[in-house]
């Protein structure tokens, strides 16, 4: 491939990603003005990477883990975002979809770099590095942040009960100790506030 | 300053980062539909670090070119978003409001962290280091893909004539050979397709 070639297909490829603002996700922006999109979150997730970066364990790369965060989201120019607590059924179909995705826009870019590409987000799916298991807290952080200062935001809209906002908090503590128990104290304000559903509490005996 | 106290500092500049969000820029994203808004633009910049990173001189740490371009525009969310080819007066006022956001925003984190990424906007706004002028090179070509899918975009809408396009290229240049070229392949075809306003050669005589 020349370099001219090289040079068309990445400008595609960056073209291509344009659509990513399109995007809409669950999560209202602060102000409560409208849906948040997946380009605007993606930068919204690099940049807590900077600011708390510091909370990633020791030796993360946080150079890599931004540049997963950047990319991470791509998918979702065919596959659309999907609720994270829809039914497992969709949240197959949604693999299915997103994989389809991967494998037609990263490979908009020249070969080697389209698998480098493909590799960061293999790695961010996969979550067995610190720094997928970083990026992911992230990603799971941020939607709560939105919704404590949107009134409750998705939490409210869907009725979610609190015990499913506490399964992905490990999540949280799986990438960062310190952003777990944030998380954590946040939640227990979210319920006193009523934002979350308490969920009674199964007998002993 | 203890570690919760950090960590309230942290989030909530990661909060107040939202408000970039809700910053229109005078560039329409690809399909037309709406202006684009200065978060998004900020995470297209970073993945175009991503996929173009092989067009910076050799040496260039794209990392930093990456986090340069997560932090560059949020001085917007106090000054807004200057239009690039406003008159020098405007663009004079629009410096300081940035420098005062500059000073507000940043200073919301921990001292130290507060230092560290007001030197990233510095290194940016001053241009003198490879990843500045890389960084700037991207910001400086984003627009103009935008600009030829959407019809000619803000050159159409301002009557832009060609000139000042190309006084913005030297910008480009300088922070990559191959991506200056690239675009002046583009202007070219933006003024055959009339989407630039061609200035009449002055008499050579």
């Amino acid at each position: 491939m020349g370099a001219d070639e090289s040079l068309e297909r990445q400008i595609r490829f960056v073209v291509e990603a344009d659509r990513l603002k399109t995007v809409a996700r669950q999560s209202r922006i602060t102000d409560g003005s409208r849906h948040e999109n997946s380009a605007e979150h993606s930068w919204h997730l690099a940049l807590m990477a900077l600011a708390l970066g510091g909370h990633a364990p020791a030796g993360t790369d946080l150079g890599r883990v931004m540049a997963m965060l950047v990319v991470h989201d791509m998918v979702e120019i065919d596959a659309g975002d999907l609720f994270l607590y829809s039914d497992s059924a969709a949240q197959a179909r949604q693999q299915d979809a997103e994989r389809a995705a991967a494998d037609r826009i990263f490979a908009l870019l020249p070969v080697r770099q389209a698998a480098a590409v493909r590799a960061l987000w293999d790695e961010f799916e996969e979550r067995r590095t610190p720094e997928a298991r970083f990026a992911r807290a992230l990603d799971r952080l941020q939607p709560m942040l939105l919704n404590m200062r949107t009134g409750g935001g998705t939490w409210v809209a869907h009725g979610v009960p609190v015990d499913q906002v506490l399964s992905k908090v490990e999540l949280i503590e799986d990438g960062s100790a310190s952003l777990g128990g944030y998380a954590r104290v946040m939640i227990a304000e979210a319920v006193q506030r009523g934002f979350l559903r308490a969920v009674a509490e199964p007998n002993a005996g």
